[in-house]
């Protein structure tokens, strides 16, 4: 994603601590209690500018839903969307996915959302890919037994490199699609890359991960 | 495959049992006997007409080959290739895959290929796909530890099913290709549909899985 500088960016997400919990360590292993419900939590990492997320939390008020993005630029979009659309079942983190064992506690999620992430083509980039071992690690730590990951990409390198790094760390794989929509659906909410790509023509190849 | 009615199919093949090995129950646990070396045993399973596994004796002859294939009037074409092309490093077994554990002793298959196996698309019919569970239980029984199994089709839903299964089943994946002719490749031998379709520019997907 190319990044623009927005110097008003961090007032506003510091002016939206309803929007963008500040503290989340505070909240690791007790995210109940902040959304006073035990609704299952669907976190997604690399959200960008949150239009999965705030889809989502919209279509799907039993979930509570969280989208982790580490650019200030780019989560301001989400902001401004929740600004006008006020939901009680979201929350965005603006953090490195790096950290979220610091977020969330083990066991505590109930599924990740990896969406079109930086697929980092260069061998020597291949530890920041999102399906890394290291990160799949960070992953185990705070799904529940019964969570699962379910991932999103056009770009077929990644999704080749995905398939065989879950498959190699402890994964199972399972509702592998190599052409998405061409494809039988079930529910899919739609990242504004995905709706690029697909008017494009574009295959769009999707996973599901878990233990 | 279609199958055409070859009366003198039957008898073509007895009359060559240096080819078409007649007893391989026999040979269970001892195939290096019949070769009289120890070089790796690469078996393909579903071996139509044969030009991979003559292809690969021929290319080969570090390796022992074996071609798995059940119908007499598909395995003749085979036949008839080293009829004109004897090679000492190869033999056909008339067989059906189902038997494999009877013909392989534990751990002594190095590799086993699955190439353009029919796709048996239709839910009541997944148990006869190569790939199903039950097939994945038998090739592991005759795997060595560091064994493999190479798969390529051009079926897209095979291929979703296949590496979902494949990953619940004992396995893991490496060298995944959703588009094996368009990518950076290594050694490939090319089976008949394989020709045919990447003519017709038809995606070709690819995958290793071990233990």
């Amino acid at each position: 994603m190319r990044l623009r500088n927005k110097p008003w960016a961090k007032k506003m997400i510091e002016d939206h601590p309803q929007i963008v919990e500040p503290n989340p360590e505070y909240w690791k292993g007790r995210w109940r209690e902040l959304f006073a419900n035990d609704h299952p939590l669907h976190v997604e990492i690399g959200t960008g500018k949150g239009q999965f997320v705030t889809t989502m939390a919209a279509e799907y008020p039993q979930r509570n839903v969280i989208g982790v993005e580490k650019y200030d630029s780019v989560i301001i979009s989400g902001v401004e969307r929740l600004i006008n659309t006020p939901l009680p079942n979201i929350r965005l983190l603006r953090e490195d996915v790096e950290k979220i064992p610091d977020f969330f506690g083990k066991r505590e999620v109930d599924r990740l959302y990896i969406n079109f992430t930086d697929p980092w083509p260069k061998n020597r980039h291949e530890k920041r890919r999102l399906t890394h071992q290291n990160f799949l690690a960070k992953y185990m730590q705070v799904l529940k037994d019964s969570g699962e990951i379910h991932m999103k990409t056009d770009n077929q390198d990644l999704f080749e490199y995905s398939l065989a790094s879950f498959s190699q760390h402890g994964f199972k794989l399972k509702n592998i699609r190599l052409d998405l929509h061409r494809s039988e659906m079930e529910e899919n909410i739609m990242t504004e890359y995905e709706e690029r790509f697909v008017k494009q023509g574009m295959r769009i190849y999707r996973l599901e991960a878990y233990r």
